[in-house]
């Protein structure tokens, strides 16, 4: 059992929670039941578990823990002192895990099938936005993210915690507006921009079958350099004071569109 | 110009983070340019202006004094250390404001108006997600929120800043349950429920001119004291291993499809 928090491993915990540490070393931290229990459920890359006595009460977590150490996963100990010192919950479940990041390479799927849906986002501001964007992106059967700078971390512990999993479902893309470009030249798949300025309200638009959906940031939206990019582009109607949308608000608003017209294209199908 | 963190206004400030004192006192602190702006703008009821004048830089910003000068209001000048003592952000544009919270009674409006459109929410944890429902409520037209219980506070920091000032512009009512089941069965309006286990999908629905979207909390949904108040319910499908969307996110859904279908039929009364 580890009591101290000078520790090597717990420096590393430590550690994890500084960006630039996750980028070189490729791990992240994970905390809690669910998300621990997600990462084990979709066999992600896990390097160890950590859990504490005193604080860990949940069977399912007990089950979590056993069904690891039949994998040979390092297992280990922690004194209630140092989980409570690297933990980031006031009342933590006394159950955390170390993984590895896992992104996916652009040839290592074909991006040009039919009913494909990706996400691409840009230069997110907010850790919180970006996981809650990979849980509507689940839901709506979404591919994964394409992220087109390296300064949005779907691994920081917002990120995770708002994912509530999904960030270990969707698959994670690193590549440049570039890298996009030539991706869309060669595969021919359209890319949707969502514009405030665009006429075309978004629920007016039939969705292709295959598509990358791409939001700007919080705060400058699409930039001219990612218009070049777009075949065409929706607005959302507001009518209020408000002149924007929370980001994931907006995403989730589209995603769901393009999701009820699948829905019903496949209830078309059903009845021939 | 105060230049000691024991001066009362900055106890009071730091005290007003509490949602005890809040509630006690009636008062609310908010901080930041667009807030500060929306609060003048939207003619919400200011006790005091705090600026710091090492640290606001904003042409809008002095504007804003000035005209509240005209008003009578008091301006309250504060040294740099002070203000950082108490602000809410690592890198303060040098404006907040203490303000009165403004709260709705049930017989100052007739709730069964046409084309009113209701939120209730009850017992949400995550004040960030109520701001956000702020924000797009404002964004759809809706008339404002009724919250059944009395742990979600609509004047928590995070909560305006989610809202992006949409607490001024939407109306707030405390209410009971059983107030409002008094109100539906006055006013006859009808409630709509989202429950993931509804088999009526939100996008199958045409929803009334004037209702109430009753939103569960994010941990446990509607309850059956819930249920039984509502005339019907939807659900949002989801095909991922997400079982549940983020609450604002849900919320959001729905009332951009009512928005939907609000603007279709008005497109549709132009054609007469």
């Amino acid at each position: 059992m580890i009591t101290s928090t000078s520790n090597p491993l717990i420096k590393q915990i430590r550690k994890l929670k500084d960006r630039k540490f996750r980028k070189k070393s490729g791990l992240f931290y994970m905390e809690g039941l669910r998300i621990v229990g997600e990462a084990v459920q979709t066999g992600a890359h896990l390097e160890q578990i950590l859990y504490c006595p005193e604080l860990l009460t949940s069977d399912f977590g007990y089950q979590l823990i056993e069904s690891q150490k039949v994998t040979e996963l390092p297992v280990v100990e922690i004194s209630e002192n140092v989980f409570r010192s690297f933990s980031l919950k006031s009342n933590p479940q006394g159950i955390a895990a170390i993984g590895r990041q896992k992104w996916q390479q652009l040839d290592a799927f074909d991006i040009g099938n039919s009913r494909t849906l990706w996400l691409a986002l840009d230069s997110i501001q907010d850790p919180g936005n970006l996981g809650t964007i990979l849980r509507t992106g689940d839901s709506v059967g979404a591919e994964g993210v394409l992220l087109l700078d390296q300064s949005t971390d779907p691994y920081a512990p917002t990120a995770i915690r708002s994912s509530m999993g999904s960030v270990f479902s969707q698959k994670l893309v690193l590549l440049s507006l570039e890298e996009l470009d030539k991706l869309k030249k060669k595969s021919d798949i359209p890319i949707i921009g969502a514009a405030g300025e665009s006429p075309v309200e978004y629920f007016k638009v039939h969705y292709p079958e295959s598509m990358i959906l791409l939001m700007g940031s919080e705060r400058e939206g699409l930039t001219e350099r990612h218009l070049e990019l777009c075949d065409y582009c929706v607005s959302i109607p507001m009518i209020g004071r408000s002149d924007s949308l929370n980001l994931s608000v907006a995403t989730a608003i589209i995603l769901y569109k393009i999701f009820e017209q699948r829905i019903k294209s496949d209830y078309i199908e059903l009845k021939r």
